[in-house]
């Protein structure tokens, strides 16, 4: 089959090359893949960064956002069925560990991720575990079925709090702050409060998506406009999705007392941070990693069930042959989601 | 001034008559009237069922659902102010027992209610305590100040639950259970089936309002209904807003394992009921009363910031003079919520 | 190897007889039985009630609470050692169905049960799947080892709702009822009302495991004993471990608004209940089936490292050949918690 | 009457004086002090530090931990009665802002604090509202009586996270920490790793309060202590309680994947973490700010009940006269909670 396969520890290095299918193990099927998109993580490998040199042996096979069908089931699969239209988590947790055990294998302690850890989605074909797979609705379209792993994120910050018809604010407008937005518009937010930095395309895109207003932190106090906006009240609620210090240093003094702020953004380095204000607000942080398995694939297929719009969001669509044109346009900036057709 | 006064212990007898202006008690406000609307509770003391012997005395002017300007303050009270566009929750909190110290005033166990236990709201004017004040948005439209009452039955009850992307039935299509409806669908329900018995007028607003499905249970089998619909798999949340025992049967069946049942309607009479089927699904039932002080009375704001539609319940409006004919309407059942102007 | 037989569909009916060890399947491990105990459901068994008829199939090696030692493992097993200490979670869940993967297999909707729908622990060994169990702390008393299933029960009632420092109610006091006393002893239950009907050697032990106060409803009115040692307030929480409908009822009169109870007795029949007090109390009900897997089995862990104290509940101790004596003193009631030893 | 009074901004300046009687507001009532104790707020006060300098008018009488009896009650008063044997929140809250009106009183926008922004417990006589009273049980001991605002931190710090039956590490051994050890203890977490710097006083109380390891931090690294006792595993929660920036590096390193950290040290300036170990476990901070009105006091009362026994911490008393030696031995840090009795 053919596949982008990452050939060698550096910059870039992403080349379309034949490789064989992908053997099964008995529990697994083999998916025929029908769409991907790029994740940042993609890009961080691509650029080859600090994380990555430790991380990822080349030669790799990314991609861990996709769709498919079924092409091929292991002996000791349950319950897919070949031509089963699916999609699926990346992260493939043990099932033994103690989170595992406990409803949170979202961070299991053994977890391997495709794309990164084995062979993923940027190719004709993949092997993933049944435990996995989530069936797509026949009339889902491909673009959702593929994005359901960044969507699971943005799923996974806001019900982990509580926005319905409350005040929010949306730190950092990549692809996973975007969705965000769409999803506290969908479900009754209040008022959303989207700060980017100083890309106007995406600031557009928040705009466009049901920000209520979208603040431009290079230029504008966030702060101060949302303290005005709210009659100085501030929000009940802050994602925080950009890894900046300025806008952790934000939330915190934006945020109501009894307040909380999810966080799903990496930062670049320790940070400095004042907890007081937090303490003396008798508010809350709350980590974000991965996306609940699989409450929040559910969650997402009753978003779509209710109409929830994220088509603004996918904004560029390339080859599998020109990936590393993708990549590039991801490095840019310009651009919401972007998605990779295999064939 | 001029108020509807329920004259004496029998069916109907609510007379138009000159009474005083109330006096205020030093924590109260005096509100003058701009809207109210009934309830059906007051259609139950119209009517003089058998909860009205035992519970209420006449004289008294009825109403708790209302909204109007403060016209004088008294002198106890801290932030209040002439002028105030104001609404108010009619449950009057004794703040001092068990429930109304741990959060739960909605529960409160020396409660005393406007329009029932001392002068409502079908008046020009009406006293009541500023703590049971809240401000309503300078643009807020009249009818939906008014339903704040009932519409945040309608909140608490959705929000005990979790019914965001996942799949609900909504058991029993009065106003409050038409609110529910709308509701369910301004905050992204997956799919909302609405089950009438055999009232038409409603059933066509159960559709307007955003039900995915309307099941007329003096015709259709609801169970099988909702199970065709769903792949066999049921609901995650019930919704019982119609007090049939009947209804609560096929609520419990419907439900899927782990989900709930959120109960507001109250049952004619104690009922036979087969909670083993509750118990070997793990499911629970969360009884309602009242609406979270004040937190769902804030909510209330967010979502009429965030736009919900409430408009196609509100159906008719009667002056204050002709309160009788809005009785006589309420009890056909051919409406929605009823206004009462006391102009 | 020698087991204890259901051999036909009838009462009783219960032989040793030599049968073949079991094969295992390729993720199931073969554990040699060290102590097994009997659950109300292997009397229904026994008894061969109207249940048992529909649900069970001849020959029959029963019994599901047991700890032992693994004997061999399956290739496909992942962690599981020759020699490991090991107790299991008796419900098998299907593991892919929408409750198991949302943190609900304890309602899977295809689970088979260990000594009902498959071979259980009255024998000397007997074959578990993998992912049902849990390793025991080498010095966990084999007693303690043995009861966790039902101990779990408890466990999921009692932390399903809120009893730390506040009254509570524990209606029936079968077995897992009186681990339920003791588990809101050990936790700091404020005040723990235990209602028995009239046997006394169970009364006796729920004074013995910390009820404050030990009600006979044969006798007394629960309702009023509670509220004259209440000041006439009821109790927060109730945990419905009789199956009776005076219970429930007693249940729902005695408990403060906003209370919870939890159901875990199975009625006899549907029954009559005033649902209307729960709603007009704002309080809840919550089915509770089986034991959440597997943060009940890890709570277990914890609190017998804390040091919580059981052993009055374990009362009586019978080698396998006597398994039928055994049956018997549980049908007499005058017992706690009745252990089989397989040597 | 005989009041101990802060005289003038500067070190120490704490005289016993004669001062007239508070006067009553309407909802006040006056309360004969029988006790009082020392919080680490009324030493900084003492010591007039930064934050006393910016806080604190002198002439001040300061306390907000005390017991007493009713001895006149303000003619708005509903239900306090003379001789009534109370304490009290010291938070007055204002009752009309959002935190206040939606369940989260204990961080009032408006607050006022007996002791800081107006007369306190350190006298013979004391004015406090009514809806801050709390009664005492009779039989309550006088030192449990007073020490409950502080108890009331370490109640919220505890019961805001989940404890029973986990492992929990507690960070910082002042008071209130040795609170939370002792009440761990007895509502059975499983392991208690109590983290001191190198007061051995203190440390050898958290022995005595049931703490399972104790760790000198000033010789042994927590993080590995705690690892090795948890076979690699980490705890499920931790309190941090010390205000120490190494104190919240090691909570984060030592915590489970999905556990969580409760905050209630304030910390000496803003400081360097590492979040993203937090955000990439899926862990939460949670920050805690006085007690939960009234909840955390009801709790209180169940604990109490219960038989907690906080004897230990309570070290030393003073007469009123001395209280200037009781700060001196407040400082020294070789005490757990000091009682003032103003007798």
């Amino acid at each position: 089959m053919r596949a982008a396969v990452k050939t060698k520890p550096a910059f870039g290095s992403i080349e379309i090359r034949k490789v064989d299918i992908p053997q099964l193990a008995p529990d697994e099927v083999l998916v025929k893949l029908k769409i991907s998109s790029i994740c940042g993580t993609d890009m961080h490998i691509y650029e080859w960064d600090a994380w990555s040199q430790k991380r990822i042996k080349t030669p790799l096979i990314q991609g861990h956002e996709w769709a498919g069908e079924v092409a091929e089931v292991g002996p000791a699969c349950t319950w897919a069925k070949k031509g089963d239209d699916v999609s699926g988590e990346g992260h493939i947790a043990c099932g033994s560990c103690y989170q595992c055990r406990t409803g949170n294998a979202h961070v299991c302690q053994n977890v391997t991720i495709l794309g990164i850890d084995r062979p993923g989605a940027f190719a004709e074909y993949m092997a993933v575990p049944e435990k996995n797979l989530i069936k797509n609705d026949a009339d889902l379209p491909l673009e959702y079925a593929s994005i359901q792993d960044p969507f699971g994120n943005a799923v996974y910050t806001v019900f982990n709090g509580d926005v319905v018809a409350k005040d929010v604010a949306v730190f950092g407008l990549g692809p996973i702050g975007l969705m965000a937005v769409a999803l506290c518009r969908h479900i009754g937010a209040k008022r959303i409060f989207a700060v980017g930095h100083k890309n106007e395309y995406r600031i557009r895109l928040a705009k466009k998506l049901g920000a209520d207003q979208v603040i431009k932190s290079s230029e504008d106090d966030p702060v101060e406009a949302i303290r005005d906006a709210t009659e100085g009240q501030g929000v009940d609620a802050v994602l925080e999705m950009s890894g900046s210090e300025d806008a952790l240093t934000q939330a915190i003094e934006v945020l109501k007392p009894a307040g909380h702020i999810q966080l799903l953004g990496i930062f670049p380095q320790p940070l400095h941070v004042d907890l007081n204000e937090l303490i003396t607000k008798g508010a809350s942080m709350h980590g974000i990693h991965g996306r609940r398995m699989f409450e929040d694939w559910y969650r997402m297929q009753g978003l779509f069930r209710s109409g929830i719009n994220l088509m603004p969001v996918v904004t560029h669509k390339f080859p599998l042959a020109d990936i590393a044109g993708a990549m590039e346009l991801m490095r840019s900036g310009d651009c919401g989601k972007v998605i990779v057709l295999p064939g």
